[in-house]
Order: C-alpha cells, then structure tokens, then sequence
C-alpha cells in the first residue's frame, strides 16, 4: 500500500540512467566508417587503429562504472525513500542533470590522460564529482531528515549507515579537486577509489562497537 | 483495481521524457575531441574554451529545467487521470511531440544569448512554450472535464486547483512571446518564471477565502 | 494473476518506441548551430532558414505520428494478450526492427518532397508501412490463433473486431506501394489515410447487422 | 511478495537494451540528406546509392537480433532470479557494458563484408561474442550458485537446463574466435548459428532418457 508513491519518479530515473549509461558507446569512434571499400585501411594498418582507441575505451568503461554506481546508489536510496514530494523530484531532477552531464567531464579526461602535466579536464571531473557528491547528499538529507519521506517499516540503521556513509562523500571528492590542481594522475585514482567505495553497500552496524567501517579509526 | 490503466501511457511517456531530457548533453561539444594528442590545447588555451561555453551550458540546464517541470506537471495530472481511451493517448501524443521539439529553440535562443537586439530565436522559443501550455490544457480539460477519466476516490479540490492553474497557462506565455518582439532577456526571463511557477503544485483551497495563489486578487 | 507474464516485453517495447520516437528529433537541424557570434545570420536572415525547415518538420511529425500510432495499436493488441512465449517474443522484435527503421523512409520522403517527379524515396516508405503491416498481422495471428495467447477474461468480440481490422491491413498498404510508381503525392496521402485509419479502435460490433465498418458494403 | 526485488533491475536493463537496440539505426546514413533540392539524386541514382547500402542493413539486422537475443536471454534468466544483491548488480552491470558495446565491432565487421580477407574486424566480432557469454555465465552461475538468488517456487529442472546449455556458451564462442584467424566468413556464420541456438529455450528434461539437447551424445 505505502511502496507505490515513488514508482514513477524511479521509472523515469531508471530510464534516464539507462539512457546516459548507453549514449557512452557513441563517443567510440568506428576506424574508416566513412570509407569506401577500396581505401578500407587493411589488417597491419587497422590494428594500431584499433588499439590507439584504448583512451576511449578506458572513458567508456570508466564511464560506465561511474554511471553504473550512481544508478547502485540511487537505487538504494529508494529502496528506503517511500514517500514523494515536489521538493524530492527536483532534487532528483538535480542530480540527474549531474549525472546525464559526466560523460562530457569523463570524454575530455580521456583525451588528456596522454597529456599528465595538463590539469583542466582532471579539475573539471573532479568538480563535477563533489557536485554529485553534494546532490546525492541534498537528496538523501532531505528524504530522511526525521524520517520524513522514509517508509514506516524500514530498518532505521540501514537508514542510519547510508547518512553515516553519505556524511563521508564530498570531503574526499574535495580532496581529489585540489589535488587535480597537482598531480593529474592521482586525483583520478582517488576519485576511482571513492566510486569503488561508494559501489558498497554500508556495512550495518551489527554490533555496536564495529559502527561502519569508515569510521574504524574511531571504535 | 482502477489503478492500471493508464500504466502503459505513463511507462511509455516517462521514456520520451526520460531520453529527451538526457539528449540535452549531445548538444555540449567537447573541446580538442577531433585533435591529435600532440595538438592537444594546453591548460592557458582549454579554460577560455571551456568558459565560452556557457552559452551551451545555460541552454543544456534551462531545456533541463524545463522538461524536468513538464515531467512534473505529466507526473501530477496523472495521479488523477486513472482511465485512458483513444483520444487521451493522441492528446498525449500531442504533448509529447512538443515536449521532444523543445530543445530545438532552447539550442537555438543559447546560441542567440550574445545577440540580444535579434528576436526570431526567443520568438520560436515562447512560440513553442504557447503550444506546450495549450498541448497540456487541452489534455488536462479532456480528462477532467465531467470527470471524465478521472479516478473516483480522487480529492476534486485537487482536480479543480489544477484546472484553475493551467487555465492561467497559455495567456502568459502568449505575453512572453509578444514580447520577445521588442525584447529578447524580458520574454526569456519571463518564460523562467513561468517554468518556476507551474514547477509549484497548486495550492490547495482549504478556507474558501484563499483560493488558489494565482487569483489573490479576486478574493 | 494472469496479468503479468508480458509485463517486461511491453516495457522493453515501450523503451524502444519511446527511444525511436525521440531520435526523430535529432533530424531537424538548428541553423548556424557552428558558426561564431559575430557570423550568426541576423533576424532577416534567419527567418528564411529556419522556413525553410519545413520539409523537416513535416517529417519529424508524421513519423511522431506514425510511431505514435504504431504504440497506440501495440498497446490495444497487449491488452489482449496476457502470455508470451518465444515466437511471441521473436515475432515482437522483429516489428520492432521495422518501426526502429521508419525514420529512415521518412527523412528520405521528406527530402524528396520538392522532388514529386522522384518516386524511388515513396517506394521504400510504402515498402516499409507494407512490412509494417505484416508484421503486425504475423504477431497479432500467432497470439490470437485459437486464443493461444489471449487473457481468458478477455472480450472475444474485441478480438474478433481486431483481427477484422487487421485483415484489412497489408493490402491498402500494397496499393499505396504500387501507386508510388506512379505518383509520389496519392501514395503519401493513402499511407496518412491508412495510419489515421489505425489510429482509430475497431468499432465492437454491438448489434449484428453493423458489424466493424470497414466491412459496411457486406451487411 | 517475494517477486519484487529484481523490478528496478529488470527496468533498468529493459532501458538499456531498448536504448542500446534503437540506437543501431543511428548508423543508416540517408543519402543525399545534407544536399540542396536542386542537386538531390534522382531514382536513376538514388536506386544504387540505396543498394550499396546492403551492408549497413545486414549489420542492422544483425545487430538487432544479437541484443534482441540477449534480451531474450536476460528475460528468461530473470523469471528464475527473484533476489538481488550488490553482486549480482555489478555482474548486471558488466553484462549490460558488453551489450552496449556490440554496435562497435558489428558495424565494423559490415564495413568488412566486402572484404573477407583482412580478419581484425571478425576477430574484434567474435572476441566481443565470447567476453558477453562469459559475462552471462558469470551472472547465472553467481544468482544460481546453491539458489542464491533464485525464487522458491522455481520449477528446478528449468534451472539447471539453464545451466547446462550456458555451460555449452563461452567454448563454440572461442572456437568461432579462433577461426575468424583463418576464415571470416565460416566464424561469421558460425556465430550467427550460436545466436540463433541461444534463442531457442533449453529443452526440458521431460524423460530422463532425452535430457537437454546439446548433450544428446552423452545419453
């Protein structure tokens, strides 16, 4: 009775998320697609073609990872958030727009990952990732904030560990933006890192004195 | 039981939204993406070119915006519309085939930004805002009109606020596209303000003496 | 109960009519969408250009209409049928496949507008609405075929008014094929009569003597 | 009650393949679209420029039915995997990467049609073909691994006939690999064959005696 109110505000998400995720595969670019058969580069010529696409390649997965994880998030989420309102689909719609927007980030760190000592694309990824951090904050903040869209039979410390989780997000994301402004190669592994991360469900805290495990330094 | 009907048409619609709000980002190029790694613009060089393109940028967020609202409006009707016959589905149609037009005069008002004095661009722009707004009455007075297609558990203060608020649609926008004629950042302001205001849902009568905010006035 | 067994087939089949509809839009291009500020044709010139869209818009509407059309009588038929099985399935891709291409026909009508002496761009649009209609005769057949696939609750008139209809279909569409041998203009005419004609519901034959009334000259 | 937790995945997924599936009509060029009306082709020599087009409609073709039998496929798995986890998500989300990237090595393998000596393009073909069995095994092995994820009211024989004529997936997939070093067009029919075979449900093990199919020598 109370799951149904959210069921098309994740239709619609789900379909953005699908679109994002396959729209990735156009920035591929097809070696002598635009040849006639005769000038068709042969098999000694195509290959290094073929493997000088690895940057592209790299950004359509890393792309896709990053778009796959946020739909992970974003699903989570909802399994928790029941209730909807006005000001939670415009801060879906926020996010959204962050989300449809990573490819253009991610297509230029892949033009520039032969280019270390150049910092602008590296910034700019890392940018858009501390927005995203602070959207998907905005939303869950919102939603949960005394309960206020949650379902009434939901686990409150799965509730608990994904703000404990989320509490953890745009630091790090900050982190790997001012070190963009240093060392390209290692913003991008830091922002790697927290995707990884964040493709991890939140540990409950079964026992007490193990908390979530982002917070090990504290117990 | 009453429920379903409409459940194709709201899946099917969620998709054209869902796609034609994520091909906003096809819009925004990417600097340098044709150039070999060697001819590559340095950091000195690629920050201009990002910046200029916040024509692009603005657009992409505004067609965003907009659809993202329209969503919204398709979202809130059809939780009253619960039955569905021919002519809803081409009503809809209708609506939709505006909806995916939309990013064809956004594009092309980005691009006239940094030309004020020309006003065929805002003109297209407020002109197809016109059409969206008469597209979702005539949706909106089909259903509703004798409760037609209406759910019968539906709370009809509900129904009758949303036809107060759409009824005050299209003159509006007819306003915004007069005065795209003698001025361009007028009507295009304007027309942000009227996105904002429908993004607001209608506010309930609870008194009789409040009425819906738009016709303070009267009261 | 019953219900649920084609619940993902028509919505992979609503994702892909959502997707193909929205792509047609890709179609209308957006005048000195390349050019610099300085160069962008002003109010006098831009009016021409974008009037000159006209043939584009006409075919972004009517292959709207068509797909559109084409969900429409998608979605009548799965009210009906309530399981699937393989050839059900394989017998759905393949009408996907035909209404993926439309847009392909339809760009190469809309170009060849101004040319109405040229009658090879109207032979492969009639070919396709011809393979169309076939298609969705073959999968309307195979599932209604001694009710292999129909709903047990479902009204046995309805189906019956469906495939009288249907019947109907391949063979105007042939006439419209042959006619574009001839001439351009009729045969585009009878393929916008004949979607409208689709667009319609069967009419239930109520009282026997008025049956369904494409069959009017019979009774 | 326990047949909902695989809905967002299952929803997610249908929008990727529908996505994935229609953008392959992206990759039809329209002859003569970018030309004036007074230096369009005529039927004379539009009628060869459409013919000469056979290699991007047999790469249409194929690549539609490709996904559209992995759709099948994903569709099938999915009536046994009630459950889900953050595992089966991330081994979805590797299916689905594959699947996203098939267009690639498809168009390119159609540019080589009329080039069956030069073996780069069928080698990319088939070594995609054998990563996306792999990765169908990988999600079915993991979801049936003990009934992890599987629902408990699945009719077990189903289940391991699945099994079976996956575990016969990734080998003849390599052997199509292996002889695309040698022969295009035998490992492009040999790859079309295991497509087709993949459409086709595994047979149920009615008498013990006839087992599934593939393994008919053994029995």
């Amino acid at each position: 009775m109370e799951e149904k109110e959210t069921g098309r505000l994740e239709a619609f998400s789900d379909g953005v998320f699908a679109v994002a995720i396959t729209l990735l595969v156009l920035n591929i670019k097809i070696p002598g697609l635009d040849l006639s058969a005769s000038h068709l580069p042969n098999d000694a010529q195509l290959r290094p073609m073929l493997l000088s696409e690895w940057p592209m390649l790299a950004a359509y997965a890393t792309s896709f990872a990053t778009i796959g994880v946020m739909w992970l998030n974003h699903h989570r989420l909802f399994t928790h958030i029941k209730r909807t309102n006005t000001v939670l689909m415009l801060l879906n719609l926020l996010l959204l727009l962050v989300i449809v927007f990573i490819p253009v980030p991610t297509a230029l760190v892949a033009e520039y990952l032969v280019r270390p000592d150049q910092h602008a694309a590296a910034l700019l990824y890392s940018g858009t990732n501390v927005i995203l951090a602070v959207s998907f904050n905005l939303l869950w903040r919102y939603a949960s904030y005394h309960n206020r869209l949650i379902g009434k039979n939901v686990d409150i410390r799965a509730v608990r560990a994904i703000s404990k989780q989320y509490w953890f997000g745009p630091l790090p994301y900050l982190v790997a933006f001012i070190l963009a402004l240093f060392n390209t190669p290692a913003s991008l592994i830091l922002n790697f890192l927290l995707a990884l991360f964040f493709a991890i469900p939140p540990r409950l805290p079964r026992p007490v004195s193990e908390q979530s495990f982002e917070q090990q330094g504290d117990t």
